[in-house]
């Protein structure tokens, strides 16, 4: 009968720690070229499968990660969850979803349920308030993308730094009235810190600041387009689904304006054009959410927090 | 201590059958107007909540209904899983979403892990090739989406139909050339017969057929675009998003036709107007999809087949 090796067994044939082997596993670049192959050809000539390994660490049962996405439909996390779906197939680990519509109560339901249902590993799409407590006994089962925390492994993004890099965009261009369209302040990080980013900058450049705050869907952003005053030179929207919402309105009323938004909309890009937009790094962090994952269930790793950073497109 | 009623006692109580119960639970309009207010009443006076009565079924566990869709970023499979997350959450049943990304073993894969994992209930979102045999067994706990079958629960769409009324709404504008951008014939409905129905379409009226056959996403859309020969003056696509790559080859050759598609993509039909296109009934598919699963769980019903309408824009 063939052995069942373990992550542990190749990392001790290998003489390298159990981290590496799952990066080797997860193609984790930060592995150098050498010990990559030495790993790869080890795997290669016991048969290891990582799958089979941790088939034999949880009994007969295969691994099953759980995802809690806020709502299926928000164009972010689509980004995400596509990039994660697809990391975790590649593992063969089976990913089963289910939605917490922005509601922490849910959140436990869910967290609860997973407990009940023999589900041992789960990645969390924060949103506010969603508070670390209730997420603290998965510590080292479980990473969170897009809010930050201390004591659980998380994936976050540069909400800062990408208003910053926008706004100076238009700065550069000569733009001084520089209107804002935004998200409440309840939401923690595209909300509040998005908007007090925008008036960071205002502040430093001594612009005067034109702001207005809305939910996150296109017809709420096509509603509120109006609240911002004139003289108006160009528009800076807080999310993908408000810049539409702001297109729409602009056209209308035959008063479009240089346009930019965090996010990417290939179909608003193909109709739209100059409009000046930025990935803001929806891909790679689910990617890094499953390779963080991945150091938990094979590794030894349980908590770390990554920066994820945005490209100008 | 409260008794547990379950829906039996409520068909008992109101003199009717518990299918009549789960239909009032479930606002089904075929109910009588009398009937409604009478099981209503009942309901409302001893306390009876379905949720309850469901968890009674099954010892101390909720109910947890599993959802298979083909794959998540589909855009008419996202407004028929939109309708059938919202109907769930009313009956307080939690659905957990798995991929079958197109391929049967993955449903068998995951049918396993559902009855491992005490999921009872499954909601399927058919394609090709998916056979009734991996499903048979499931019979009265399951419902499928956009598939007919003569043994299993299912929710299935006008293709033929709405084929017809899109090229006949070019027919009786006057145009004789009409192009049709299809799916592969291994798609037996998205492609076979919509291709089937264009064909047939083209023989009754004697025109010539002219078209080009592809994959299911924009990009496919954009590059068989150019297949389609001259004289053109008018385009069917089979879905949303080819009829976007069509549009997208369509105006970078300065060569903008009508167009006809089947479904709905509110961004495209803002930037484009005059677009003739139809509610495909993804949302009512969604909803009785879930109506019959709850005459499943509440009801004796376990086999029945529904088609859904379509309504032209």
């Amino acid at each position: 009968m063939e052995k069942n090796y373990t992550i542990k067994d190749i990392a001790k044939l290998c003489q390298v720690g159990k981290s590496t082997v799952s990066r080797v596993l997860n193609h984790d670049p930060k592995v150098s070229e050498t010990t990559r192959q030495k790993v790869q050809t080890i795997i290669d000539s016991v048969g290891f499968s990582p799958n089979r390994s941790a088939q034999a660490m949880r009994g007969a049962q295969e691994p099953v990660v759980g995802i809690i996405v806020s709502r299926l439909n928000s164009s972010g996390e689509s980004q995400t969850l596509r990039a994660i779906l697809t990391a975790l197939y590649r593992q063969k680990i089976t990913p089963i979803i289910v939605e917490s519509q922005f509601d922490e109560k849910q959140v436990a339901h869910h967290l609860n349920l997973f407990k009940q249902r023999q589900v041992d590993s789960v990645i969390v799409f924060g949103f506010s308030p969603l508070s670390e407590d209730i997420l603290q006994q998965w510590q080292g089962n479980m990473v969170v993308i897009a809010r930050y925390f201390k004591e659980i492994s998380c994936v976050y993004y540069d909400d800062q730094g990408a208003i910053n890099a926008l706004m100076d965009k238009f700065y550069t261009q000569g733009y001084r009235h520089i209107g804002y369209l935004g998200i409440h302040d309840q939401d923690e990080t595209t909300g509040r810190l998005r908007t007090q980013s925008y008036l960071d900058f205002c502040h430093r450049h001594q612009l005067k600041p034109n702001f207005a705050l809305t939910e996150l869907d296109i017809e709420a952003g096509y509603q509120h387009s109006a609240q911002l005053a004139q003289p108006l030179d160009a528009v800076l929207c807080a999310t993908t689904s408000l810049a539409v919402g702001m297109v729409k309105y602009l056209q209308e009323h035959q008063s479009m304006r240089p346009l930019a938004y965090i996010g990417q909309n290939p179909l608003l890009e193909h109709f739209v054009p100059n409009l000046i937009n930025l990935d803001f790094g929806y891909e790679q962090a689910g990617n890094w959410a499953v390779e963080l994952l991945l150091a938990q269930i094979y590794g030894n790793k349980t908590v770390e927090q990554r920066l994820v950073s945005f490209h100008l497109s």
